[in-house]
C-alpha cells in the first residue's frame, strides 16, 4: 500500500522537529512504518546542497540561486528518498517541503514569481503532500527560540524581522487558499498540546475508516 | 568601455585551459585587461556547486538537478564576476558558458528539452558570448589526453564515449546553426597553431578597426 505523505511547515523556532518525533511516535505506536526526513536535504547530495544553502554569507546568493539550489536538492530527495519510500508504505514526515519555497522565496523574498510556481511543479511532479501542518508563531517568539538553540545554520535567521513577518503571513494565505490539505495549528503552546492538536488532525484523517 | 565576453568550448582534454592562458598573453601585449574564469564555477560560491557537480557518484545527480545547479552557478558567476568585469573594462575569457550546458545536459543526457533553452535565457539575462571559441576534437583522444592529467574531477569523464560523442555532435550543430559567433577550431594540432588559429580570428574581428 502506498504510504501517506505529510510536511510541516512554519517559521523558525515553530517546533517542527520536535512535533515530526511526536507524531512518529504516534504512528509507530498503530503500527505505521515512518520515514522523517528534511528539505532542504534528506540525502547525501542534497544535504550537501543544504549547507550552500544554510551556511552562506548574506550576499553570495541572491533569490534566484537560491530557488534554483532548493529545486535541485528537491528533485533528488523526491527521487532517492520520498518516491521510494511512499511505494514501498513508508509514511513520509518531511521538515518544510514546497509551501517553505512559495513562503520564504516568494513571500519572503518576494522574486521570482511566475518562475517558482512553475518550476515548483516540474519538479514536484505527482508527489504532493497528503496533509501539511502549518505550525503558526509570532516571528518574535520563534526567533527567539531558534536563536537560544543556536548552531550553524543561521543564514535566514539573520533575516530582518520584516522578512519573517511576511513569510507567516504567506503561510497563513496559503493554509486559506487550501483548507483541505494546509491546516495552522498555533504553535504557541506546551509541546504535548500541540502534538494532540495533530493527533486529532492525523487521526481524524486517515485512521477513523481503520 | 564595455568589455569583450568571450567564451571556450569543447570536450574534455581539447586544451580549453591552455588557450584562455595563451590567448591572455596575447591581449595583454595588446594592453587589453584580462579576467580569466571558468564555469561552473567562476566565484566562491559558485566553486562549491562545482565541486558538488564534478565529484559526486554516478547516479546521485540527475540531468534534471545536473542542469539546477549549474544555472545556479551561472546565475551568480554572472551577478558577482562576469557583469561587473564587462562593465569595467575587462575582457571576460570564460572556460565553458552556456553552450556547454546545451551540448552536455541538452545533447550528452538527451533531456528536459523545453526547459533548457527557456531557463537558459532566463539565467542569462542580456549577456551573451561576442565570440565563442570551440575546441573540437575526436572524444577519444581528448579523454585519454584528460585520463593522463588525473585529477579528482572524474565524473563526466566516466560517462560512455557515446556520451562524448553526442557532446561532440551537439557542439558541431551549435557552431552551424549561429557561424558569426561560434567558431570550430581543430584541436588536434600542436599548441602553437591552435593558438595562432585563434589569435587571427580574435585579431581579425576585435582589432582590425583599432
Amino acid at each position: 500500500m502506498q504510504g501517506r505523505f505529510i510536511t510541516f511547515e512554519g517559521g523558525e523556532g515553530a517546533g517542527k522537529s520536535t512535533q515530526i518525533a511526536q507524531l512518529t511516535q504516534s504512528l509507530q505506536a498503530h503500527g505505521v512504518k515512518v520515514l522523517c526526513t528534511r528539505e532542504p536535504g534528506g540525502c547525501p547530495i542534497s544535504e550537501r546542497i543544504r549547507e550552500i544553502l544554510v551556511t552562506g554569507q548574506g550576499d553570495d546568493l541572491d533569490g534566484t540561486s537560491e530557488l534554483l539550489l532548493i529545486l535541485a536538492a528537491r528533485h533528488e530527495h523526491i527521487r532517492q528518498v520520498i518516491r521510494p519510500a511512499l511505494a514501498s508504505g513508508h509514511w513520509v514526515l518531511c521538515d518544510r517541503f514546497e509551501d517553505s519555497t512559495l513562503a520564504y522565496q516568494g513571500g519572503g523574498r518576494g522574486g521570482d514569481g511566475p518562475w517558482l510556481r512553475q518550476l515548483g511543479q516540474w519538479i514536484r511532479g505527482d508527489v504532493f503532500p497528503d496533509l501539511t501542518l502549518l505550525l503558526d508563531l509570532d516571528p518574535t517568539v520563534g526567533l527567539a527560540r531558534s536563536k537560544r538553540r543556536g548552531g550553524q545554520e543561521q543564514r535566514f535567521e539573520q533575516e530582518a524581522l520584516s522578512f519573517h513577518q511576511q513569510v507567516r503571513q504567506a503561510f497563513l494565505q496559503m493554509a486559506q487558499q487550501e483548507p483541505q490539505r494546509m491546516i495552522p495549528i498555533d504553535a504557541d503552546q506546551p509541546v504535548q498540546m500541540v502534538a494532540a492538536t495533530i493527533w486529532r488532525e492525523v487521526e481524524g484523517r486517515f485512521f477513523v475508516s481503520f
